[in-house]
């Protein structure tokens, strides 16, 4: 049995993967309701937006804001998703501490998604850290290389090419790297074989993995990139979200299933799960007749479960 | 990473642990083409019901017929549930190829389900196989350990008291074991502790894992138990189920997105997803207004996915 990492790091991406597939657009404060609440359960990594064109994505439009308040939260790093170097100008000029680079892997996927080609998006991430020095910020650049396990255009993406992504992304000055599944292709098995290769090619780079929950595999996904040594991983509240892009896909795992599992196991994470479970409660309130996910909210909590993560006679 | 068993048996229980937890009474007739079908999508082993006093439930009547009509089928092995002499002097009647008698390692969850502690259950079993020898039957004996994880009456189950009733099961002459966790406590790093001393101890007549998906875990225990080298496991089609004496407990892991996961890690186990999920339309449609779940109908197989198991180009 491999070791766990001791602290894993559950990343709240609702705001952005979810909400972005969510036609509802939420209001601001709600949003910041939701951060506030976030950070208060015990998160401390949370994808804020996405600085895309808010002709596309009128959902995320606040994202400058939502940074400008969750960097009020002590100790919060606040991620951004950027599209290409104009969004990565608005995440320096945010203040947020991380901005993510989606990679699709599939140069189907990625033609149709971004309409570059996987090294036009590595030669653009280029140029995001030529800026980022240039405006001497310190926020971390981070390559997500998503459509890992395959896509739903292209079919079967070749583990040699996510490889070879990952080190050209390396090589054009990305921090951070981290793989994504996101049409729920990925089995466990290989998610340990490739998460195994991943971490082993970037070392303590690599960052986080992403699993949608497409076809009910995303927690056993999670527990293998666990045994490959993966301390952190993207989760939506109430497994909201999926890929507009991506037909058939749907949400994410949901976070508060996700942590339960971690905890139990006997994980830190910094999580309260009774906490996460109020604000889904909240948030659930917020998106009345979207479709949301997850088992926990339903069941509640193990007679066995202790908030530490470890099991106690009743 | 540990050698996976190369084959691996999705156990079909719907027809009993799925059934019994439904009001509706579904008529003979239909679970004869719901065995029917799941043999031809390649199901060889199939829990059709339980010899329990029709009163107590009126959904599993007609085992018998059942049994007899499973038996027609070439090769498949026919199990039923058994709670008592009487049941298991039924089953041996009925020329089914194995019973199942559970057990629950919890006294609290024993006294309220069965109204026995474990040691009477164990006890029954003693007799049970004199009366198969007695009989000259052939009738496969199998103690099922459920709340091995613990149980909402009494929380936490000790670890040494689940060995210790499998170590008495086997003396009392059970000729398999297994582990349930009825309530959907487990988590898969308990899961990988747990199977793997089992399997230690009981060597070839380990048999079964038994998971119910309550908050969201069922496969990523299964896959800790596979990594353990269980070899095969219950499930019930659309994963209807539950517990009726363990309130809160939702179905168990559903067979279809199971077999999913197996075959596309590459795992033979005989079915064919996509007639299984046809079969599974069929009972959604016989079991209209119930609680169904699993992931996989909605969004289909992968582009991916072959029937062998094996990723295919697109």
């Amino acid at each position: 049995m491999t070791a766990f990492p001791a602290h894993v790091v559950v990343r709240e991406v609702g705001l952005r993967d979810g909400l972005q597939s969510i036609q509802k657009v939420l209001p601001t404060p709600q949003k910041i309701e939701w951060i506030r609440d976030a950070y208060a359960a015990g998160q401390r990594e949370i994808e804020v937006g996405s600085f895309v064109p808010a002709r596309l994505l009128p959902q995320l439009a606040d994202t400058a804001e939502l940074v400008a308040f969750a960097k009020t939260l002590p100790g919060l790093l606040v991620s951004v998703l950027v599209p290409n170097l104009k969004g990565a100008e608005k995440a320096i000029e945010s203040g947020a501490d991380l901005m993510l680079i989606p990679l699709s892997a599939s140069h189907a996927h990625s033609l149709a998604n971004l309409r570059k080609t996987p090294d036009d998006v590595i030669a653009e991430v280029a140029r995001m850290r030529a800026a980022r020095d240039a405006a001497g910020s310190k926020i971390l650049i981070e390559g997500g290389i998503g459509t890992a396990f395959g896509c739903t255009i292209q079919g079967k993406v070749e583990e040699s090419e996510i490889l070879r992504c990952m080190q050209r992304l390396l090589d054009a000055g990305a921090d951070r790297v981290s793989i994504a599944d996101t049409v729920g292709y990925a089995n466990p098995a290989a998610v340990h074989d490739l998460f195994t290769k991943a971490r082993a090619l970037a070392g303590e780079k690599f960052w986080c993995g992403h699993f949608h929950d497409t076809r009910g595999l995303a927690l056993a996904n999670v527990y293998a990139a666990l045994q490959a040594g993966v301390p952190r991983f993207d989760a939506t509240l109430a497994g909201i979200g999926g890929c507009p892009h991506a037909p058939g896909a749907s949400g994410n795992a949901s976070s508060e299933d996700l942590a339960y599992m971690l905890a139990d196991m006997g994980l830190d994470t910094g999580i309260d799960i009774e906490a996460l479970l109020e604000l889904r409660k909240k948030v659930a309130g917020w998106l009345e007749g979207e479709s949301l996910h997850g088992a926990l909210w339903q069941a509640g909590v193990p007679k066995t479960f202790a908030r530490s993560g470890q099991t106690v006679a009743a």
